[in-house]
């Protein structure tokens, strides 16, 4: 049984948009690291490393490279894997399920819980990512990471990735 | 596929316990609100509250009362649930997995992960429960609070109410 959507205008963000890619692609960008790591963090800055291991309660893991070459570490676990239709996913737990240090000095300095959504519309992809904080404070931060400009460039690296496959 | 478990000695607790009782009706207790509130915890303390909604994500809430009449409520969502063998629960997160506010005011001021594993063992049930924290100072909290002998006085409790069943 799929879990619902607990979205809450006050404490998460949400990402919305139909693109010109089959779901099948969508769900592989997001799920092999060779394809990962050519689209998911917006240039000039890159992901160097992904281990992703497609189970709940398997690792996710990545490293972000920055233009300077500073390396950011991030590490989670997915929660709930629906083949081509949903991928959530968290750095509030470690691989196992393990609860995440609370201080954890990651890149990611607030949890958060990503929701992927992925629903056929014509030949493309009505393509939706809902990002669940535990509070307004954790929210806002991520907006002012630029939230959705950087989901929006990603997503542009995704459709430019797919289109070459 | 199920996930794997990550038990580290130094961050973990586990109680493990062969009850004479079939695995079907120790699933009924840990599922079913109005079983569980009769075991869940050790006497003179009561289970009063109890919310279950059976799916990743899912609800599991109750609220304690302790002798002196003081009410502990206690939330958090299920991770994994695959029937009469495997339950995993945290307080680390909120139903449809939203991330627990770090600094939450509830009764577990520590978060944790609690994978409960049920196996046939001739007529009766290997009852294993472990315990994962984020750190050894979270792991130390629980078991200074008792957590041996508050899962075998509580796990006592479900054996006396399935011979009632």
């Amino acid at each position: 049984m799929k879990s619902t959507n607990p979205f809450n205008p006050n404490l998460d963000l949400t990402f919305e948009r139909v693109i010109e890619v089959p779901r099948e692609l969508v769900w592989r960008a997001w799920t092999e690291p060779a394809l990962l790591k050519q689209w998911f963090t917006p240039a000039p800055w890159q992901t160097i490393e992904c281990d992703i291991e497609l189970r709940a309660g398997g690792v996710f893991r990545t490293v972000f490279l920055s233009p300077e070459g500073e390396r950011f570490p991030n590490a989670g676990c997915y929660l709930e894997i629906i083949e081509n239709e949903k991928l959530v996913w968290t750095n509030a737990m470690q691989p196992g399920f393990r609860p995440t240090f609370s201080s954890n000095e990651t890149h990611a300095d607030f949890p958060f819980t990503a929701i992927i959504s992925l629903a056929s519309q014509g030949s493309g992809t009505k393509y939706t990512a809902t990002v669940l904080h535990a509070d307004a404070a954790g929210c806002k931060k991520h907006a002012a990471m630029g939230f959705h400009d950087g989901w929006g460039k990603a997503l542009d690296q995704l459709v430019a990735l797919a289109q070459r496959l």
